[in-house]
């Protein structure tokens, strides 16, 4: 395997525990399942076209007023846009930051995710994710597992796919960077949906690392 | 004046040094001020849409051709393609890393400049420049002052024009700013184009800031 000229990673579930943090600051485990169970439908109505390119931080807060109707719960308007922001203070995983700080001293170290620049600004300030650049889906307007969303990535550090290496516990997006020639690295998180977890559990595909974490990846590299 | 939100800063000239690098890994101070001076009416020949988006990378390498003509120098392509590289690892102003590192903990800060993100990337691995998140031209695909730089950068964070603030050492630039309503600040770099500098000396409208330099711009805010 040749050496990686830049690490992106995957950010929801990779990098941060969503569900702890929603659940927390929001009405519980249900609630932070069923928000998020909102996401890909929403995306894929952007990746077919059928809405134009719209950002996460505004389908966060569609998705937001459909949850609270089913689960019956009003809230005013602007506590609602409040709640919205949790995606924007997500806490790390305990291995990401001195994961990403030393794989920083080697790599250029960038989110490679759907969430929106602003989103991962205010993410990073919060958990102290050290990003070098702020790549993914707001650059390409393209949501992961498009390609571009990996394509115009590499293209803006100036580098060829096959210089890049995409971490993910996801096994779909691991596959989706693998058919554009990126190397991979899996890290798998079994309790980002909870104790009951059963997709994503282990690698599914051939990657070029398996790690159990981001301090164990620093050892792979 | 409101404190900002984000911080937007010009980079060559005001953050990093770019002739003392130039002429030491090029060919001496007036071959760096030749090949600076072919950038502004490479910008215009994209801002006016003579031709289309191209990054600033690809005119740095085709301006480096003209300059060495001119001078009369040869140099094999791989040379040209590395010396190209220059402006990738250009050396900071004294002040700029301790000045952007205490800025940091306050506010957003962020490159908004005409360079490509895999150069300013690059730059701040060099010079250690710990930018929260690199926005501006490949963004925008725009070059400043085209309002399109600043509106496209303050968008990406989810605020309004009025709650960023250009750092600048041009008063172009930060009248540009200024008409679209962000917040400003003057820094003069009055060796930026060495001992004989005759413009922007010094802060030629009225900015909501003038420091001396960025440890001073601390102060100020």
């Amino acid at each position: 395997m040749p050496t990686p000229k830049a690490l992106f990673f995957d950010v929801f579930g990779t990098c941060v525990d969503w569900r702890t943090t929603v659940a927390r600051e929001g009405f519980g485990e249900q609630f932070a399942d069923d928000w998020r169970a909102r996401y890909q439908p929403q995306l894929e109505t952007v990746r077919s076209g059928e809405r134009p390119w719209t950002i996460l931080d505004v389908l966060h807060r569609e998705a937001l007023d459909e949850v609270l109707a089913a689960h019956r719960i009003d809230l005013p308007r602007e506590q609602r846009d409040e709640l919205n922001l949790v995606w924007h203070r997500l806490d790390p995983w305990p291995d990401t930051v001195p994961g990403l700080a030393r794989l920083k001293e080697r790599f250029v170290i960038a989110p490679v995710s759907n969430g929106n620049i602003a989103l991962l600004v205010d993410m990073a300030k919060h958990a102290g994710l050290p990003w070098d650049v702020i790549l993914g889906a707001e650059l390409a307007r393209a949501y992961k597992p498009q390609p571009e969303a990996y394509l115009r990535s590499a293209e803006a550090l100036g580098i060829a796919p096959g210089e890049a290496m995409m971490v993910a516990a996801h096994n779909g997006d691991l596959v989706a960077a693998r058919e554009l020639g990126l190397m991979t690295a899996f890290v798998p998180r079994p309790r980002e949906h909870g104790p009951g977890q059963t997709s994503d559990l282990r690698a599914e595909g051939t990657y070029d690392v398996v790690a159990t974490d981001l301090i164990d990846l620093v050892s792979a590299l």
